[in-house]
């Protein structure tokens, strides 16, 4: 029952695996994750179809999760300088800025419910917490793994600034040790994964 | 497959309606879900096991993503003060303190996988972003439904205060309409299910 058949699901796998194969080449694929999806799409039952190792953006937006009106400001996939956030604040938002660290993210396509629970099971040791099935079809079942090691941080309110700007080295040191705990925990996975290899196989 | 069987399935929703049943006698419900949890309760597919409108915390941690040596300080599901929130401040943490906005957060147990798309599409189109099926058993599909109305704001660092005190009221403000958009998204999300009785069942 809706497990994915043995032809058609190779057939997907080598497809996803072809075009993981082009993102290296055009150096598109965050390489920070490079060894923990090659852990998972060593697994018979597994194959990852998108990934991310975590990133720091500045919106612009009434909230962050009111999509409309809303605009990305800055974006990057590596530790912060107080003077990129301070070059931010130094404009004037349409409504209000906010600064998302958002962790690692990862979509693991699993044949089956087993290979599901192994990959669930690995994933919330690691800290992947709120991690889950996302959606069924007969390609198979799409598991998203989410860390938990994020900040929604209101910068300011129109032009109201919130943060105490004179303890603003603190924010930044904060900001890239939660991209730094993402990693670690990146790296955790990988470990989990690779020590139980065959299991739930 | 997995699907949970009639009389079994009929045993243990019956169960988790008397303890629903028991949480509004003692005032334990959080009654601005229950309209929610009744529409999805009278789906026979579906039963609610836990629920929370979304609520404020602030809590004493290295990092609200380590649980090791962290604290709840100060928890509420209504809206806080300023008062409140000066009155934390005015102690020292043992690490940092952090202010948490939840969202509304539910899990539903599903009968069968068609049920659990039902689900998942309502919650989805009422904002429960990152919702999925976090366990699969012989009891049925557990599905978790989350809002991304959410903060995660670290307040100090240390002792040192991240936030410009001069903002407070407007803090205060952001993070009582962070709950208020929480409930919105509670009454969006019974319409939609209303909307749709029959459909999917």
């Amino acid at each position: 029952m809706l497990a994915s058949s043995g032809n058609a699901w190779l057939e997907r796998k080598s497809e996803f695996m072809r075009r993981m194969v082009e993102d290296i080449e055009v150096g598109y694929l965050d390489w920070r994750v490079k060894r923990l999806l090659d852990a998972i799409n060593s697994r018979p039952k597994s194959y990852t179809t998108s990934s991310c190792s975590g990133r720091v953006c500045i919106i612009d937006a009434i909230k962050p999760w009111e999509r409309k009106e809303s605009s990305v400001v800055f974006k990057k996939h590596d530790p912060i300088s107080s003077s990129e956030l301070l070059r931010v604040l130094s404009t004037k938002p349409k409504h209000s800025y906010w600064l998302i660290v958002g962790g690692p993210i990862l979509h693991v396509m699993c044949q089956d419910l087993e290979e599901v629970k192994f990959i669930l099971d690995c994933a919330r040791r690691a800290g992947f917490k709120h991690s889950g099935i996302t959606s069924v079809s007969d390609k198979g079942f799409l598991v998203e793994l989410i860390s938990s090691t994020q900040l929604i941080l209101p910068l300011t309110r129109g032009e109201r600034v919130l943060l105490n700007l004179k303890e603003i080295e603190e924010v930044i040191a904060l900001v890239n040790e939660t991209l730094f705990d993402g990693w670690k925990r990146i790296d955790m996975l990988e470990k989990i994964i690779q020590s139980q290899e065959g299991e739930g196989a």
